[in-house]
């Protein structure tokens, strides 16, 4: 659905208010992003540089243009200042005035156009599974944060030490505590430039004991977020099953302590329309339960199609291992994938499930002979 | 509360012994630590060198003072001896003597002065969440000790191995075993300085070998302490739930087991006083309940104020996705958080529960109608 | 089962076809990508050019002579666009045409060997537990994707930074966002080559948030396939146990949801023939389950040949810590390994199981007496 | 219980055929190995080359008179061949032998000696926790052998394509494709040295992204060893304190699947001789059941001594949470860890083992008053 070349604005309003970014607003920010890095390359720019200005100034035009929309749009449902001090109102706010402040400031030309670097930001509210990655942080913040302390004790304190042993010997380079941070973090963090390097025996002792601890801070660092990432995936996972299986008829004769039990073994997907799920042919180690949407299953001479809360794929499982049919959605769906190791375990615990899909899969396939 | 500017000895005094660092204590390591690295830089030096040592001897009065209050509010409780000896006793003392001591022993000024980064250790007894790591770290030592042993092998074979091969090429880079260990300890932990580097093919191989061991060793070790740290967090976790868990009365009716079972489905906070737990019109998917303190509920046209023991923001886990009020905290309190997921299974387990907070959740809907 | 030296062709032919990678195939790999890159050793290309090339030519003539061997086996099958279009097909028909077009092409000779290196990719689909790193990437491509913009957008801002406090000082290093970018890189992934330092303060200041956002980026991601790790091993090895399990007619006796339970205990090991699985006098501590294939226990005196369904080691966990008899698979054979932890689970959840075992091994100890 | 002097021979060959290293032998690792870096050590060399090299011969002749016993006595109980063939032994000789046929092969004295470096391997077997390692690689050998695989087909690709982009700019240092493997090993393992770089815009491009393949090899190598480590720890813990628990009478009433269910919450450590377990007036939030060993606690006016099978420490799970009085171990002494949050689950879990618990603690209060 890309946007016709003369756009009508109530239409573009409408797109531009009611999602994160339109697909346009994707291509103006690649477009002036591109641009941006393009104007500091100095042939290009020499080469083309009235181009790189039309097109820098169209999408700083579309940015503020969006801006006031979404303005007029939060002020028009009573959220205006809740959409100002949003991240993202603050990042549209920022796309769309920084340039045009640094430019009437009197800065010049191609160092204000540096501030786009603010459209790339634009991209971040949108992007799908940042709010669990927060999450995490949140819930891991206590943890994390020791770890930092840490991480700047040791530094500071390596500082401190390499700048007495090394400054006699190498006056330019550990002068002073802020250069011996320098190479401090280069070393804490093992990045290693290697432009700042301890030549005392000692400064090699304290620096090795530092590269050491920057192994430890890492993995201390890694070990509590992947900790914080295991809860988080559980439950996000949960948190997105349960509507969907207390919508599907199939489960909902089960009491509300089997739903939690069979919530926690279902993981749902999103697809879009026309997307085949199931190849002919093709090996398969789960069922779907449709959440939501249709799918069409493609079966020689005639296309049956399935709604909500029906089930397919189920074949796979009562050991038929390959597909027998192309199955597609037919407009935007969700579904409950159940995997191999889960239906085993659901149906070990609900019999009654077992019995439901297995008379299913009977019916199907006499139907289909 | 900032201390006022001439603030009276008692009350400094009780302040200094009832927590690990009051927030002067905070104010004086800050500036001590930035006078200290100032002091390094040469010209900031040259331009106000009177300034940053009056500050530097300030700060230094302060931890002398505040080290002498502790020791005598130790005595006093007679436990002087506990308190020199534990890590928070040592980092007072040397905060207060290192510097002392090395004016007095002739080391020329600058260079005392640099005895102050024992300051920046204070901050450490006071992170919240260290202990949490201390324990991780015992609690693994066996293993963590284990691929220290194994790093510290292939550290020396590849020192011995390239001083081998390539001392002949590079005696100033490789010319003795310590010097080797100097490039194989920045190749081993990833961090490749590149101020020395093998030329022969076969140190080449070698060293090849050695930067993969790297990342292997790099490896075990965050293997490690991320089983280690999944294991402390539930643990943690449970400790500081079980306590406010069996104090409020909703839990009180259950028998041990479930008490048990509950309280891992919550997680503590401690807030401030007039923090906003709840803002009106946000989503929500967790529930409260107060462990102690005391919040207020803002409705339209009246305050709502709950103690121990209640609960709100059941809402959210009860079909109504966003806030209907604004819930702000009246004086430090404890919380225990329900999320949605553990929410759905408590109720489907505890059935009784369900009732109540259903039973609850409709009054509070008719009344504030 | 190494190829005679003039092969028959009806015999590659069924080998090539039947499997991803015949040994010859590995032995043609090898010495293809050995003399590819012994071509671009000056010396060595001088002192024999002439074998390399002859040996080139050779590996060459095999690829495409196993490309066209499996494409007319795919088309025997029906199953030619199948295989066109998987990896397997593209691989191959890039390592049988890439070269000779090439050359074709007019391009050099020591260039289009080159192209050789796509002889390596031939390796990847045989791959062990790749499906399984896939799955895992699928899964977690959420995260990880979220992840990656937080990289890319970091990396981005960063370079715009240090390009606007750089480039004046240096205009070679960071005259230009995409020069910018190469120091970013560099340093986000804490690779920190060294060839482009930031020189200013604040571009120091800079560099070191970076360095410090590459640490977290590398934890984050490092948490994410963790946990998505952990989940698709326990999923793997339930699919694998649980086919084995349900042939082994000691389990059969066990209702679905027991067999459920005991799949998750067991762990699946493919043996091949002349194996020795457990040697005399060795500590045991786990018994072993025969899914398919069989084994040989030589006993003093005689042997004694165990077929499917049998079980051996159970001493190891009834008391008797050394094994007492060297036992060895006759041919390629499939077994479940039951620890000792899982054992006296199982033990204690099935006690009828408990006793058969119990009875089994009374029974051998009697016999072998 | 260091050796005396002048030790005799029968006591010796005891100490050193019982267990991997008797304290002896530590001291003779570490005086070899730091003698074997002196030597290298031009300065120190020449000025005390005589007690180096005596020191040298000592250590060497201290590991051959060691091998030699081990091997007599190896052969004594029949398992020589077992003995040689052993990791152990292997080593064992190799520090032995490697440098006498150097000396008598006519190696240089200095180079000869370097062969030393294999008597640091004989501390490896006695590293606690390294089976443990080691079974995490086994376990997951089949994932970590496909990362390697993904490792060296990305590294092998990035150093032709390098090849082909650097090698007319940088001759000298892309020359070859051994030459890029270089390049390439450093940037893929995140090394960066930096003494080799890529130069064109395409050649950085490529590096970039073999860079950020680093960070994901990395990530995919952690997230295994992390998923292997916690399944082995599980496992070694059970494997510990199973015996353990089965020895205490406490426990015994219970049946096989209760067993199972607290030994799963159990915690085993071994410590030595006269060791305070619980310091009188510390904190306290665990109890300690004694599998093996004997303490005694020290109370005021009399000491009580505990035996195995009893326990102690359990007032800080009743309400108490200062410990009362002072443990020690009088010999070697296994005891089992219950933490408070396990002791929660327990109790809720085996009312019974609750009351007996309790009902000692209130004896021993009464008692004690």
């Amino acid at each position: 659905m890309s946007q016709p070349p003369g756009f009508p604005l109530s239409e573009f309003a409408t797109a531009t208010t009611g999602r994160n970014m339109t697909r346009s607003a994707y291509v103006a920010v690649t477009c002036g992003v591109v641009m941006m890095v393009l104007l500091t390359v100095d042939p290009v720019y020499a080469a083309m540089h009235e181009v790189i200005g039309a097109l820098l100034w169209a999408c700083l035009v579309f940015f503020v243009f969006e801006w006031l929309i979404r303005l007029r749009h939060a002020a028009g449902t009573g959220r205006r200042a809740a959409y100002i001090v949003s991240f993202r109102g603050i990042v549209d706010a920022a796309s769309a005035l920084a340039v045009p402040i640094a430019l009437a400031a009197g800065v010049g030309s191609r160092s204000a156009w540096l501030l786009g670097m603010f459209w790339v930001l634009k991209v971040i509210p949108g992007t799908r599974g940042l709010r669990q990655l927060r999450r995490v942080l949140v819930v891991e913040s206590g943890p994390l944060l020791s770890v930092l302390v840490l991480f700047l004790t040791v530094l500071f304190m390596a500082a401190v030490a390499e700048f007495f042993l090394e400054h006699e010997l190498q006056p330019s380079s550990f002068g002073s505590i802020p250069a011996a941070l320098w190479w401090a973090v280069a070393t804490l963090t093992t990045t290693g430039y290697g432009d700042v390097v301890p030549l005392t025996p000692l400064g090699r002792l304290v620096a090795a004991g530092v590269m050491i601890c920057g192994l430890g801070v890492f993995g201390l660092w890694t070990g509590i977020l992947a900790t914080g990432f295991a809860a988080e995936t559980r439950r996000d996972n949960f948190l997105r099953s349960w509507e969907a299986v207390s919508k599907v008829p199939f489960f909902a004769s089960l009491g509300p302590a089997a739903i939690a039990d069979v919530t926690q073994l279902l993981r749902t997907i999103d697809l879009p329309a026309r997307t085949t799920i199931i190849r002919k042919g093709h090996a398969g180690d789960c069922m779907y339960f449709i959440a939501s949407g249709e799918v069409e299953v493609d079966l020689p001479g005639k296309k049956v199609v399935l709604g909500e809360g029906a089930f397919f794929g189920e074949m796979a499982l009562l050991g038929n291992n390959l597909r027998s049919a192309d199955i597609t959605t037919t407009r935007v769906t969700r579904l409950l994938v159940l995997d191999l190791v889960d239906f085993r375990l659901l149906m070990a615990r609900h019999p009654d499930l077992a019995e439901t899909i297995d008379a299913e899969a009977r019916r199907r396939a006499l139907e289909n002979k």
